[in-house]
């Protein structure tokens, strides 16, 4: 790695902190790299980041389209992440015979790596200003649908046209709720393998238990090499490991790509999410997790064939409870009230803003009738994903049913032009849209129709087993017998017949009648009117959020970060321990602590230990730092996120935060809030000692 | 046992079997003891109980409070039941030093047999007819809550006058849906005793995955004994104990307590069940069952603690899963709208009968009205038990919230007349409250805390955070710290104070400001308001479904059952296996089965053995037969009932329907639906070779 990209400039930069941040000196914000809180970093840290510094960084972090982050850590590329990242990959390529979430993985030489079938990394290359042509499509007196229009088309333009310049990736990402848009364009790498994961229950050793929680005993990690045209591909800046971890105190760096947070939604918005949309997807994931731990139960096969599901039903869970708990909390609402009250004062001070002030009642309008069209939206087409990774429900679940309807969908909409497609099918995302579409994952008929039973009988209760729609998607069957029915006779499974049917045309396709794609039918009429619906509300908000994010911005300059979307940002914090119930948590675990752990358990799951770990306990350093904690501002969506210090050095990686930071969706705090790392020493202390992976702990520690 | 009460009578009569049965040679019906189906017994089986029979096996069979039924097995006051239904006793006195429920119990002598906390055991002793007197009270031209009032007048005053001349308990039972009234009244057995408990895992064996299933292999048994005056009772009427278990096609009684079928709902209220009201019971046992389970994955003392909630809750949510995937099936509603139809048919046929046919509309307008009501009424009051053993939500969770409501409302009820009150506060049932409401059952802090953070955020989500009742009961804290807030002050945890404060006059007791009773006092006003419009329209279908269970009665005299109603019954059914997709599955199992299972599950939970049924496995004769089906007739409640032959031996006890009998709440089926029982014989060789209960053993065979 180059040293210039390690120097820090120590700059003299002074600004007044941004008014509307909690504290002015907490480590708040998940910032654009190409607007960083120089001035605050300056004066809590006296550091400032070389342009060098941060491209490096920047070229550095990767995105998993599985949702989350990583880092490459060698010239060859070695890419390290979280374990529940790689999970959905290493579920995949599972079987009967072959449980790598289970056992781990490690492939002693190159041959042995074993590629993804549907993995996909983004490397964020450039960005650019792309606001003023965006919003110059949008003419006076245009209606908030066509205004919506214009603007997708200008979108779907600028990333058609910087695709044919570039060959690169090219997304144009809204931030500030459309107050501005950048095009981000990334190298793209396909053809991902797996190089080598530890056993699941290390990586996430206290299970659903301590998910969440603190102190924390877990090896989340996982690495990948990424290759092109068949051999490891050459990457020029990859971070520096080092085998030491931070120290308590230091300053520490994230880079990766935060999801989703709330920050800059209305009160309004906060209160439909508290009392509407948090208690709706958590009814939704208790009835997933009862249905998966059920199935679960039943064999050691279903187990495996349930994991990756319900590992992501029990997070989702156990993060939305954390998150509504947080907005039910009095102290929390107040703050949320202040802060909103004081830009509220500040855009009333000035005439020019008068049309920000109705924005606030404009937004309220358009949840209500949000709220009204829930019931349908929710069930037959909310696509918006509630967390990162999570691919909603998707009208019916299942597998069969998601490529169904992806194919009817992508056969439809590539009828249209490109600018008024559903954003899925455009052209610029037809790469990721086939790598999903043709995956190679296999297909379990059993789950295939539990699945699709349970949401068949759903779907029943939620409309009625008399509603003429749930009358024609049963066909006069049970839910069960239906579900049978499409599992055994549809011919999805197979990936050649997808590609078949995806290269038809829409009256062939339709021709084909293949059930599962008769059924994705049924509901698309309903399903497009809702959506319809939506979207405009959407806009509606969308450009009402936009006149108060103008408001914000004109009062705080570019002072303050936007909202998190699954696109690159820096976060910067403190390593420390917190407080609570009046007892003092410390920053860091050690080794030691797990084994307590796990002896205070008696080995029994979630708190067992492969053998392995039984085995090899000698040969640790037992005060080895295991996890620790700081104040980071983190969302998910960082989890594989790398942890560099001020040198830019890999020296952890980010993979939970506590639970007292799930509020984080729409407010920061660093009073309990901690975001948890796996500590650099750790990784290489396993590797070396329980692993005995030689060849990987030297590729990572030869970096230069 | 006396000889007469053994022997069959073979009668003569033949009668035309009930035009309504989906089978005239359907082993159907939950019979009451004064009305059998003579003719249908003689016609298929040549067979007629005579009275002295019938009083033996009535005199026999208990009920348990707990929800349940069981036997009298020996003369000196041994009853077996189902580990499942005493398993609320063996969990309440636990502790972190005995844990009962996992462990097992067997108390060598008498003087170890241990006294239960809160069970207590009915015996039927005589059903009188009070339908006239309990009409009569219903004057022409009164209002429906009038007629209602009069109506729980009349049944206060009848029980109260029989309470005082018998000392018997006196229930008036409501059959037919308020077709008749019959007087039952009950010996009472509040001294129970624990004499024996397999460990929960032998009885449970497969847990959640093997429940409603068949094959099976569960011990589900558990025995008490009942003292009088310090003493063992002395029993005349016990059955004599067969070891031999039933034969392959042998026909078979099953004597107990069926908690509540919905045979006589028209298709309206059946659609309302489908739609509305099961969806909302699965969604809270769901959240329930994810609440627990997350809880009792933390440590061994959560789940210590929480093992009998989630039992119950998963079994619910399984039976429910299972009651509903009937309703959806198309077949069974076919067969329900046939049913319902001939009926109307009938009906309409004779002009005498024309209020009934407007009943039905009148009962789909009142299911309307309760759907309206529902939120506020399910939220603040669901005192109907939704399934028998289960208390319902009673507003907020916990024993604690539990205790202060009863607490409040006993006081404020005791100033009414006893007629005016709401039943549970009736003289007729202060016993069973008193020994609910001063249970020793211990009190957990932290999972008090959890169940009512849970709840509290479950009543927010519901009615929203800024509901002024909402606001309210949080009393401007978050859910959690309300709950702590809550549980740390109140002082009902101590017996004595609830004693003290179940003393008290209503202004006392609001004096004394517990900060729990203060809550539930918050509650009461819009709950009484809830309970009020749910009882006026409930009246209103009482008076509906009476209309049509007269003409009902009209049509087909005696010849039907009625509903379900946690009173006494008699089934009765043949020993058979079934076919299961396209598989004969055999009607027993064996021992040897269950060692099979437990080895293709690799010993792992729920499929793992107690040490002792692994180390005495060479002890044990392997054909033993295990588990069996027969088609007899049952549903939740008849749990632990005996299964006599023809000599009125007890030869097995109920203790699970497979998935297919879940409909049978609604119609029955003998298609695949079967009951599930424990053979006498597995009994038997597990208490001798397994358990060395040689005394109980002999206690059990000795029987003369």
């Amino acid at each position: 790695m180059p040293d210039e990209f390690r120097r820090f400039v120590i700059g003299l930069i002074f600004v007044l902190a941004n008014a509307f941040s909690a504290s002015a000196f907490a480590d708040e914000g998940m910032w654009l790299f190409n607007a960083l809180p120089l001035k605050q970093l300056k004066e809590k840290y006296q550091v400032e980041p070389t342009p060098q510094w941060l491209e490096h960084l920047q070229k550095a972090t990767v995105r998993f389209n599985s949702g989350g982050s990583g880092s490459f850590v060698s010239a060859n590329g070695l890419v390290i992440t979280n374990h529940h990242v790689g999970a959905d990959c290493l579920q995949k390529f599972g079987d009967e015979q072959h449980n790598y979430l289970r056992d781990g993985f490690y492939a002693k030489t190159q041959a042995d790596e074993k590629k993804c079938v549907d993995l996909e990394l983004n490397v964020l290359i450039s960005i650019e200003d792309v606001t003023a042509r965006v919003n110059s499509a949008v003419k006076p007196g245009m209606s908030s649908d066509a205004a919506a229009g214009a603007r997708r088309n200008a979108i779907a333009q600028i990333e058609e046209e910087s695709k044919e310049k570039t060959r690169l990736r090219s997304d144009v990402v809204t931030l500030y709720q459309g107050g501005t848009y950048h095009l981000y364009r990334y190298k793209r790498y396909d053809d991902v393998r797996l190089v080598f994961a530890p056993e699941q229950q290390m990586a996430f050793f206290g299970g659903d238990p301590d998910n969440f929680e603190y102190p924390r005993y877990d090896l989340d990690i996982c690495l990948f090499r990424v290759y092109e045209n068949g051999r490891p591909a050459k990457i020029d800046n990859f971070l520096k490991f080092n085998p030491r971890g931070p120290n308590d105190g230091e300053l520490t760096f994230v880079s990766g790509s935060p999801g989703k947070t709330d920050r800059q939604l209305t009160l309004d918005e906060l209160a439909d999410m508290r009392d509407r949309y948090l208690p709706y997807v958590l009814r939704m994931f208790n009835r997933r997790e009862v249905l998966e731990m059920s199935y679960s139960a039943r064999s050691f096969e279903n187990a495996r064939k349930a994991r990756d599901d319900l590992f992501g039903d029990q997070n989702n869970r156990k993060r939305y409870d954390g998150y509504l708990a947080g907005l039910l909390d009095p102290q929390t609402w107040s703050a949320l009230q202040t802060r909103e009250q004081r830009l509220r004062d500040a855009i009333a001070r000035d005439p020019k803003f008068k049309s920000a002030i109705s924005a606030y009642d404009r937004i309220k309008d358009a949840l209500t009738e949000i709220a009204k069209n829930a019931p349908l939206y929710n069930y037959l087409e909310q696509e918006r994903p509630i967390t990162i990774g999570y691919r909603g429900p998707r009208a019916l679940s299942g597998n069969l049913f998601k490529y169904a309807r992806l194919l009817m969908r992508a056969v439809d909409e590539r009828a249209k032009p490109n600018g008024e497609r559903i954003p899925q099918f455009r052209d610029s995302a037809r790469e990721s849209l086939e790598l999903d579409l043709f995956s190679t994952e296999p297909i379990y008929d059993d789950y295939e129709i539990l699945r699709l039973t349970d949401s068949l009988t759903d779907f029943a209760s939620q409309f009625g087993a008399d509603n003429p729609l749930v009358q024609k998607i049963l066909a006069g069957k049970s839910p069960h017998a239906r579900a049978v029915d499409l599992v055994t006779r549809t011919k999805l499974k197979d990936v050649a017949v997808r590609k078949e049917l995806y290269a038809k045309d829409a009256a062939a396709l339709q021709a084909a009648h293949d059930p599962m794609i008769d059924l994705a039918r049924m509901i698309d009429g309903p399903a497009r009117e809702a959506r319809k619906i939506y979207d405009a509300q959407e806009e509606i908000k969308k450009q009402a959020y936009s006149e108060i994010a103008k408001a914000r911005f004109a009062i705080e300059g570019a002072s303050n970060y936007p909202d998190a979307t699954f696109t690159l940002r820096l976060s910067y914090g403190t390593v420390r321990g917190y407080e609570q119930d009046g007892k003092q948590i410390p920053a860091f675990t050690d080794f030691a602590g797990l084994y307590q752990r796990f002896t205070e358990h008696d080995n029994k799951p979630p708190f067992d230990l492969p053998q392995r770990w039984i085995d090899k306990k000698a040969n640790l350093n037992l005060a080895t730092k295991f996890n620790f904690v700081s104040d980071a501002d983190i969302i998910g969506g960082n989890s594989g996120s790398p942890v560099v210090n001020k040198a830019n050095e890999f020296v952890g990686i980010i993979f939970d935060g506590n639970i007292q930071s799930l509020v984080l969706d729409c407010i920061y705090t660093d009073k309990q809030a901690r975001a948890v790392s796996v500590d650099s020493a750790a990784i290489i202390e396993a590797l070396r000692n329980v692993y005995e992976a030689r060849p990987l702990v030297d590729e990572l520690l030869s970096a230069k």
